[in-house]
């Protein structure tokens, strides 16, 4: 028996078994990945693993559900460092979001090509309404600010909000399908549709928000170029 | 043995059994539908009834998709007979698709109802999924023609058309709570939380296809009236 698995508090334990589960979930494909193999990647005992999670999928769930945690996060953080500009303000949580995924990129991937399995749908769908209900009054402040000071002019907050964040929910399919364009040697067509995605929702979103002069802006183009290059980092 | 129930051709027993189903579906709970009233409601044996369908669950569907396939098939038969102009063609699809929905209002609200109870929103999300695949199509076309003619301004045709679904979407949900508001007996609030919903969903449509000066139009207000009179037909 080790007993050092033993003495790691509840709370690392669980830290632990999440981060080996995310760094798994890059390398291979989740079918692979058993609970044994996450409690030898953690260095966590049977117990320490029940006593946290369920089951393999109990454990997926909390990954996702972290991600979406920490890119929000990201994005507040930043938050408390500019100024009241709400366009500024908008941009900033949009830009450092889609970053901290971007730099992410490798685990993002690794979940929307096992959402998109037959079979995978409802549970994905139950986590993407999840996230998004996290999310959501961010995204919903951020724009009734806005609205308020008349930077933005919006037909409905609730709506607006909700058209906001469908906008971002189908990117990552599409450097999903980007990805295995330039896998299949297309490197300028997988490009083409990367940066045809960006620009369409950077324009779209503005004009959600009534935006005309000024804009909303996303990260620039030149940081989505990893997700197809060949030396990307797929952390 | 009622040999009146053998004589009925399968084409006619299907139908017999999705106009039984989609009439008790306004009457009752769904949970209070069985097999063997779905089969005495419809005048059908048992064998004809698993010839067609595998459980209540599978006929559910059927209704479902019936009811998807009715409302696009009737904004598609007006279609034809108006002209060329893209602004009015577009309108006279939402307004017959809307019209048509608006005298199946009891079944809607009733499927609605079904669909926000805890454990069905999987097979409801499919559901809707598998609507929106056969309406998607018509409204692409519709808006496609639009933008070629210079009618219409959009950023992306395709996401414009996932956005204007969308858009659509959630209408029913909000009928529903409509009609939970007046049952209360709050005639006023559900009223305003209709004609606000209708509004906003005509001026967000329009600012996703560009349009300012003419735009397009859903049926108008008073028609949206029997969602909570008292009077109302519940067909």
């Amino acid at each position: 028996m080790n007993t050092k698995r033993n003495r790691m508090p509840a709370d690392a334990r669980k830290t632990a078994i999440l981060e080996a589960a995310s760094q798994l979930l890059a390398e291979r494909p989740w079918e692979e990945v058993t609970v044994s193999g996450l409690l030898d990647a953690a260095g966590i005992s049977k117990g320490g693993f029940y006593h946290h999670f369920t089951s393999r999928e109990d454990v997926l769930a909390a990954v996702v559900l972290r991600l979406a945690d920490d890119s929000i996060a990201a994005g507040q953080e930043t938050l408390s460092r500019v100024g009241e500009d709400p366009v500024a303000r908008f941009s900033t949580f949009l830009t450092e979001t889609a970053r901290w995924e971007l730099s992410h990129a490798g685990k993002i991937l690794a979940i929307v090509r096992m959402a998109m399995m037959e079979g995978n749908a409802p549970l994905f769908i139950k986590l993407g309404e999840e996230s998004q209900r996290r999310c959501s009054p961010i995204i919903r402040g951020l724009i009734e600010d806005g609205a308020s000071k008349s930077f933005f002019n919006v037909v409905d907050l609730d709506l607006t909000t909700e058209l906001v964040m469908n906008i971002g929910r189908m990117r990552w399919p599409t450097f999903l399908k980007a990805q295995d364009i330039a896998d299949g040697g297309d490197q300028e067509e997988a490009w083409r549709a990367i940066s045809d995605r960006v620009r369409v929702e950077e324009a779209l979103t503005n004009r959600l928000l009534g935006l005309q002069d000024r804009t909303v802006r996303f990260p620039p183009l030149r940081e989505y170029r990893p997700l197809i290059d060949q030396d990307q980092d797929p952390a």
